[in-house]
Parts: structure tokens; C-alpha cells; sequence
């Protein structure tokens, strides 16, 4: 994929001749369309596509590409629900963990091989168990640590209260903050973080902060999925990778996936038997995420 | 599986000796074990085993068996916790059914086959619809009409209130308990069949009383489940067959399946999707629970 | 899917501009794109398009529509890789079946409960175990006898040589033949038929006769597939739905899927979770061929 | 997993008693088994299981449970087909790698994390690609390179003939089997090594060579599996994990498993998406191998 393409996202209200408008403004300039895709839905009668054209094809940059497609764009009534993106721009990832490493190691293995062509630019974590495997990958690593939750605590600061782990929490996120926004990264990746981001974060981030939850949401939001799994005595387990949003576990679902489970699997038998598809359901949804391959309308995702 | 076997399903709290003095018991008397199955959870310290003897290996009839398994299974303190079962008693089914008929269906065609030897004594239908697909399998059919849910009632019915509905409701249902118990089946199948069932059938069923739910439980409970993924946009859906309990899609689970869904499908093609899985892991649990492979556990099961 | 639809299904050699060509043919007229898919080959260089437009958006009718956009195909060198169909005129199906009934039950269920809006004109089987059923649907059934292929004769046959049993199956496919095309089908499923058809019909029936073959092709191809896995010990085992060509087994795929079996399933076993997949994965794959979903290219094909 | 256990594996011709023998002789000396399996294989007669004692339950260590339970399988004709392991020895690992490092990353992280509780004694690779990473983990990285194939050779070393590559090559391979051979490792494990061991490496290694292969075998035997893949248009795309045999791709399957693919994967989309089946089914099947849960009889594997 090292060739260089501009990559168009678009959403309108539906109507007759989009995609010839979309196709005709690129065929006029020369564009050649080496990926397309369409959708049309029909309950809220929004039209999506997305194109991957060769940049090399256009007589233009990509600057001048995003002001002449702006015209096309506003011509039909699309406001601000597009976008045109480069992929000679080598994208910029943070990472969030805590101490459970499955997901950070598969997504470093991905990098360090070249399968995932991105420039990780810091790992931070609230624990310092990750430390050693990120630097040995040449990434830096920050260490903020949070207050311990303490059940009084947080039962308080549900309430949206405050007690002292409260406001060292919030000094916590307010460093996690600074460091990632630092690197104005295209994606924050919450790698089992295991904290529920402040509403504000979440605004902040909103389109960017993708989590992974070791369930097959919606069911099992929250606190230990895999114990919630186990008590039900489902016979598959799941994981859902999703944008982040302040409603907790229900922003946008890019991705999903389960594993079969019996009834002689333990609990620690679903955490072993979920990291699997915990890391690869969040690799493939970072990956369209970067690609921009996912559109967000409303608290759906249509994925190109 | 048409040779004759004697099917000993089995629980007791765990402790050393259990499988020696059962199979000893076994061997003692010639017993040729076919299949046997053990399972110990940690959790609840409970052992469960299934086996199948060859009927032909054993000195006894199954009566004369259940007498002396039942002494094995007093001195392990098993209580009411086991079962000795013939493979030669054809078991018999009743099918409760709506209008959608893809499981009906796909039941019909796999006891027409052999594939699924049993009794289907009878269809009860709520609706007339697939009356001609029953009768032209030589199975009689019941229309039992139902009187049509408004609202008001409905959410009447759900205070436990009264109201026109709900008396003729419960006409309706004493009427379909009588078709049902007079074959005094081995499993009742709800097969898409729509209406809940009273807590005072759930209890006289429990049991034998198999459900199939159009979703992945514990996600969307209760009604119109494909409306519900949809809104949610989940990448895949599911189906869940699970024994009918008072508590409302609650019951212990037998099995469940998924498939793939995407952005393009609209709430009719996750309708027709997920028929797919249903029918078939509805026959897969009902399978199970037929050949004495289910055992139940507060509410979680084993499946040997 | 009642609303009435014309499906374009187009390729042609890849080159700049297509997409705005075609669409702004659609645009001028009016057409209203409800589906739209596009695909291009880097391999071959070939570029594909299907294109769903509401038949009331455009002032043609389908003849019209077909002598218009001819113009448009001849103009970007698409020779004759091009239809114009239109959703109004019912799918005429024949289906071959021998004794093995799951797909066919599965079929006509579908049909029946209308998930499949099909005109199945006639069944016909090498045996009468099918006869009862297909006619409870109203289907018209035909009996054409094969003879029993004894080991000697076939190797002849394989010989390309005759001997008296050669002779009679060259009468008996004679007589299939003149049944199937008196209807002239859209489609002719070998829904385990059980009977290699000669390359004569493969050539009179190309892209429109479709198998189930019972395992994950390539692997285990010709006679008796369950055995072959059992015999190898595979963990999954597969269903394979496919244009029939001459090659034995080795058309263009249309849809797989696979199931997973242990050390415990014996060679009914498979047999029997086989099925399951056979019949869902024929029921995709004529489903997808019945809505010109599925373009042939060389061996492979691209399914929109 | 902590706890230390016994755990026995055992293989005879089926006949009455056998679980009452073994059974009894465990609670005789007041074993408590953790977990027990039981499997006959109908076509062969032969009579599998699988047994995890406490180790604290037992009056024994585990060279007098060997010996005392060497007389009871003698009893039952196992001869030497059953064994008794300890899990508190440590399960000694090497890894043959090549330039593609998922598989390793992979495994290098499981154990990092504990979740594989294994001590990787050496990694040896043909080409220098994956010595930082390894020694990132603290474990020692050799390499030994092999002379480049070149088409003549290739076929001349089919022929078992000779030629200066050959020469280097049987070189290359007493050089590995020196550094294997040192740590008398429990499993031998081709994680991606690409080159195919000699018949007496796969002698010598019988049962402790673990591969993975890129494809769901039997398909696309040999090299380039997705390239074969893609050629033939399938749907579905595998990775096997299997016993090394001097009979290529054909050794005793451990595990398999599949991800959906479709017309618009390149190769490279295919090797891309494959790594991720690759890399679980590897570890899947190697977990089991180490558990002890892998009996392998003819060439089909029973996995309790």
C-alpha cells in the first residue's frame, strides 16, 4: 500500500446523481478510483461513499484537492460530513494501557513487522508494567499513575462528587491529556486501559478514542465482563471495539467478534480465551479506523 | 443410533471416589461404556458425568437399572440429581408455532429425514398459518387463536392486572396446556412461537420447555431483538436457545450462534439472517436436550 | 424487495472515468441508484460494477434501458460482460435432487414462507424419495432413473468409453436435459444430485447450474467428501456452492462455510452437522446468483 | 493452573472396565481427579483418556505413580501407549523462525505475560530478522543461515540427490538440530520456519514438531498457500496446526481454524488477514501439546 492515494469520505442527504456528480468531478480532473464504495440508508435516506483515488492521477495536491471537492461537497448540501485525507501522512497513534499487556504486544508486533505502517508515539500507562516491552520497540513510554479505587470513592464520583481520589484522578487525566495531545495523534487506542474517560476527554477525543471492551456489547457493559459472562453461562464470548463516547460502552461499534466457550471453561479460562479476540477485533478496527474506512452517523458505523 | 443404550445423566457435590465406585458399579455388572462425560466446577465444588451403556451389556431392564443406579447415586448424596434413561422410548415433541415458520420448517425436514428420530405429536398454533405444512407431514394441527395484544392491556397484563386480553389469554393457554399434556412430552418447543408464557406454565414445563430467541442473550431481551441490533448497529446477531423460565429470557442457556452482519443490512435482512441460526441452533439444543445431553445447574447448563 | 428494480451488472478492462460514464448515463435519465458496488481487479486490470436503479426513476422500460445502456458498454470495450435485468420478472428455478433431502426441504421452505420469491417449476429426482414432499408444495415432480453405476462400467465411462450402463445414463440426462429447458431457468440447483453431468450440459447450462459440494473445496473433491475429512481428521469441515463446469469440483466458487467436529464426531456425525451448512450455504449462494449479485471472471468470482 | 498435577494420558483397544480400572486405582489411592476425558473411537476400537490428579491428593511422586500405574496399563494391553506427567516441570520450548515474525511476537508475548507458562529456551532463525526481539525478551537468538534455493537444486534434493546447496543445507540442519537437541525441549515449534526438515529431523522430533501451515490443509499443500488461495477464488482462508511428518503437510492436524475473505483481498490482503489465524491457531494448538492433551493415533489427533 505504499503507493499514494487521496482518500475521499463523503455523507449527504440521499438524492439522484451523486455518485455521478462525485465520479464526474474526478473523471473530469483525471482521478483514477482504485477502491469505491457506496451506501445508501434507507431509514435515515443519508448517503455514504467513500474513494481511494491514485494521487498521482490528479493534477492536484491534496490541499487544493480538499478546496475544489469542498465545492462539489457543499453543492450537495453535504456541510461538514466529508473529508479528504492523504495517505502519504503516516498516521499518529497513542496508546493507553493499564497492566494487561495482550492487546499493546499485538499491536507493537504489527508495527515492528510493517503490517501496521503507523508511527506509535507514545504509550502511556497508569501502571508500570508495559514499560520495558515499549521501549524495547524504541516508543516512549509515560507512567501516570491513579489514585487506587476505593469502592466508597467511587460510588462518589459516580455521583460526579469529588473526596480525594477524585481530584487526584482528575490531575491524573489532566497528565494523561497533556501527553497525548501533544502529538495531536489521528487515533487514541485505549489498549484495556481499564479507566472510564471524563466526559471532557471524551468530547476532546470524540471520533478518534477507540476502546476495546472484552464483551459482545451491549451485553455485559461495564465492571468484569467475563465474570458477568460466566454467571449467565453464555456459550460464546465477545469483544467490541468502539469510539468512546461519554455514555459508557455505547459510542459507535466499528468491529466485533466472539469465541466459543463451555461449560468447563472457568473464568480465567474466558479472560485467556477472550484476549484473542480482544487484540484482533481492536487491530482491525484501528486499522479501517486509520484507513478511513469508518463513517460515524449518529451511533452507528457504516464500514467501508 | 440405532442400537439400544441406557443413557445415566448425574450430579453430586465433589469429592474423591465418584467416578471409580459409578463405574465400578458399571463394570461389575458386564457394562460397556459407549461415551461417558465428566465435568467438576470449581465454583459450586459440583460433579456431573453422563454415560451411555450398551443396553444389550447390561443383566438389566431399565427399570431394574434405575433401581440399582439408584443406590449409587443415594450413597453420593445425589438426591433427585440423576436420571436413567432408555434410547428405545421414542420421545415426544410438541411444537408450539406462530406465523413465522423457518424453524417448523426446518424441524419437519430433519424428522422426515431421520435425521431427528422423534414423536412430533402435535403443532399448536396461535395463528392458522402453517397448518397445511403440518398436516402434509401427517402431524395434526391445533389453532389455538390468541386474543391480539393492545397495549393497554399488555401493559396491564404486566402488572398482573386483568382486563378483557388477558382473561381470554388465559383461556388460551389452559386450552393450549391441555394439547400439550396430553402427549406428556418429553420437550416443548417454542418454536418462534411469540407469547410468553404464564410463570404457572413455565413451572409445570421447567425443564422441557425449549425457547428460541432471536438474539445473542443477554442483549436484547424482550421484544423485536433484530429492531433493537439494528438500532444498536452490532456487527453480528445472534440466536439463543435456552430453557423457558418465569424470568423473562432469562433461562439457562443450551446454545447459541452468530453470524456476520454489516452497515448495509437493513432490519429485514437481519431478519432474514438471523432465521438461519435460529432454525439451527434451535436444532441443535433441542437435540441435545433429547438425547439426555443437557444437564442443568442453577442457571447455567452443561452440555456433554 | 417488492418495489421494482433494474440490476445493471457491467465489467470491462480497467481505465479512468468508468464510474462517472455509467453514472452520468443514470443521472441524465434520472435514475435513482438504490445499490451500488464496484470492484477492480489489480491482478487481471479488470474493473466490475453492479448497480441497482429504481425501474419508476427511469422513463425506460427494461428493453429500452438494455438498447441505451448497450451504447455505454460499447463505448468502454465491454463486449458483451454486461446484463440489464429487471427485479419484476420471477426467478424461474429447477432443482435436481437425488434422496438426500435437507436442501431441498430447506429450498422450499424458503420459498414458501416467501424469504425466497422464486418460481420453482419443477423438481426432478434420480429416486421418488423427494416426490411426496415437492408436491405438498405444489411443485411438479419428475422421476428420471439413473442406472446404478457399477465399478467396472464407470471406469469404462471415465474412459471416455460406453458399456450398457454409459448408454442409459446418456438417455437418462437426455431426458433431464429436455425437462430442465422447456422452463427456461434462471437457475438449475444440484441440490445433491449425486450425478456428474457431462460436459455437454455443463457447456449448455454454464453460469446457470449451481452445486453443493459437501466440503471445503479444494479439499476433498469427487466421491464421498465426509470420508476423505474423517479419514484426514480435519477440526472443521466445509460446504462449497458453485457454477458447475466441466472440471469436476473446480468451478467458480460463489460462498463456503464451515463447521467445527472433533476426535468424537464419526462419519455420520459429519454427515449429519454437515447439512447444516450445506443447505444454508446453497440457500446464500442461489440467493446472491438469483439477484445478479455474482459476477463470473475466469475461475474466480466477485460477489456484490 | 498453579496447582501441581499428575496428569495421565492413555490409549488401548476398548473393553469392559476400563474406567473402573483406572478409576478405582486412582481412588483406591485417594486421587482426586481435577479432570477427566474419555473417548473410544468406534472404527479402530480403541479407547482414549485423559486424567488430572491433584498431586497432593496422592500418596506417590510421580516416578512411583508411573511405575505403580505402568502395572495397570500393562492389565490393559496399553503397552506403551500411555503416560504420566508432572506439571510442575517446566515445559522446555524452542522456535525455529524465519523473517516473519507474527507467529513469534505472538508466542513471545503470551509468555511474557504468563498466560503460556513455558521457558522458551532458544529461538533459531535462517535469517537475523527476529534476533532483536527475542533477546528483547531475554532469550537467547541463533542464527543459521541455509544456503538460498534455487530451482535446480530444489529439484535435484526432491531426487535426494546432492548438489552444493544440498550439501550446505544438511549442513544447516545439523547445526539446528545441535542447538534444538541441547534442551531436550518438550516441543519443537516451526513457527513460520519455511524450510522443510529432513526425515530424520522429523524422526527424531515425532510428536514434538509442531507446524503451522498457512492454509486449512489438505488445501493448498506446499509452498505459497495463499497464492493458491487466491487462485482458486476461495471464500474462506485457514491456517493448520499439525504434528511434523516426513510427509509434508500431511501430519496429524492438532487444530485448524478459518477467516472470511472475499474477491476484493489481494495476496497480500490474504497474507495479511491470515497471520491473525496463524498466529491463534499456533498457539492454540502448542497450549494443548504442552497440557498433554494431544493424543495422536494413525494420523488423527484426539484433543481433550
Amino acid at each position: 500500500m505504499s503507493e499514494r492515494r487521496y482518500v475521499i469520505t463523503f455523507g449527504c442527504p440521499d438524492r439522484t446523481g451523486i455518485v455521478a456528480r462525485i465520479s464526474s468531478f474526478l473523471a473530469d480532473a483525471g482521478g483514477w478510483i482504485v477502491e469505491a464504495a457506496y451506501h445508501t440508508d434507507p431509514d435515515t435516506g443519508w448517503f455514504f461513499t467513500r474513494q481511494e483515488v491514485r494521487a498521482d492521477s490528479l493534477p492536484y495536491d491534496v490541499d487544493q484537492l480538499r478546496a475544489r471537492f469542498g465545492e462539489v461537497a457543499s453543492s450537495l448540501s453535504a456541510e461538514s460530513n466529508w473529508r479528504v485525507e492523504d495517505t502519504a501522512v503516516r498516521r499518529r497513534v497513542v496508546i493507553l494501557v493499564s497492566k494487561d499487556g495482550h492487546c499493546l504486544y499485538d499491536l507493537l508486533g504489527r508495527v515492528a513487522s510493517g503490517e501496521l505502517d503507523v508511527d506509535v508515539r507514545a504509550v502511556i500507562g497508569n501502571h508500570e508494567t508495559l514499560a520495558d516491552i515499549t521501549r524495547a520497540h524504541g516508543i516512549p513510554f509515560h507512567h501516570v499513575p491513579f489514585p487506587r479505587e476505593d469502592p466508597a470513592a467511587r460510588s462518589a464520583s459516580v455521583e460526579g462528587g469529588g473526596g480525594r481520589g477524585a481530584g487526584h484522578k482528575a490531575a491524573a487525566f489532566a497528565e494523561v491529556r497533556k501527553l497525548v495531545e501533544e502529538h495531536d495523534p489521528h487515533a487514541i487506542v485505549l489498549a484495556r486501559f481499564m479507566q472510564i474517560l471524563p466526559p471532557e476527554l471524551c468530547a476532546a477525543w470524540a471520533g478518534r478514542a477507540i476502546n476495546i471492551h472484552h464483551s459482545f456489547l451491549p451485553s455485559f457493559i461495564g465492571a468484569r465482563p467475563y465474570h458477568q459472562a460466566h454467571r449467565r453461562g453464555v456459550k460464546l464470548i465477545g469483544a467490541t471495539c468502539h469510539y468512546v463516547t461519554a455514555d459508557l460502552d455505547a459510542g459507535p461499534i466499528i468491529e466485533q467478534d466472539v469465541i466459543r466457550v463451555d461449560h468447563g471453561d472457568t473464568v480465567p479460562d474466558l479472560v485467556r480465551k477472550g484476549r484473542d479476540i480482544e487484540k484482533i477485533t481492536l487491530a482491525r478496527g484501528l486499522r479501517w479506523h486509520l484507513e478511513d474506512r469508518v463513517l460515524v452517523h449518529g451511533n452507528r458505523t457504516v464500514v467501508f
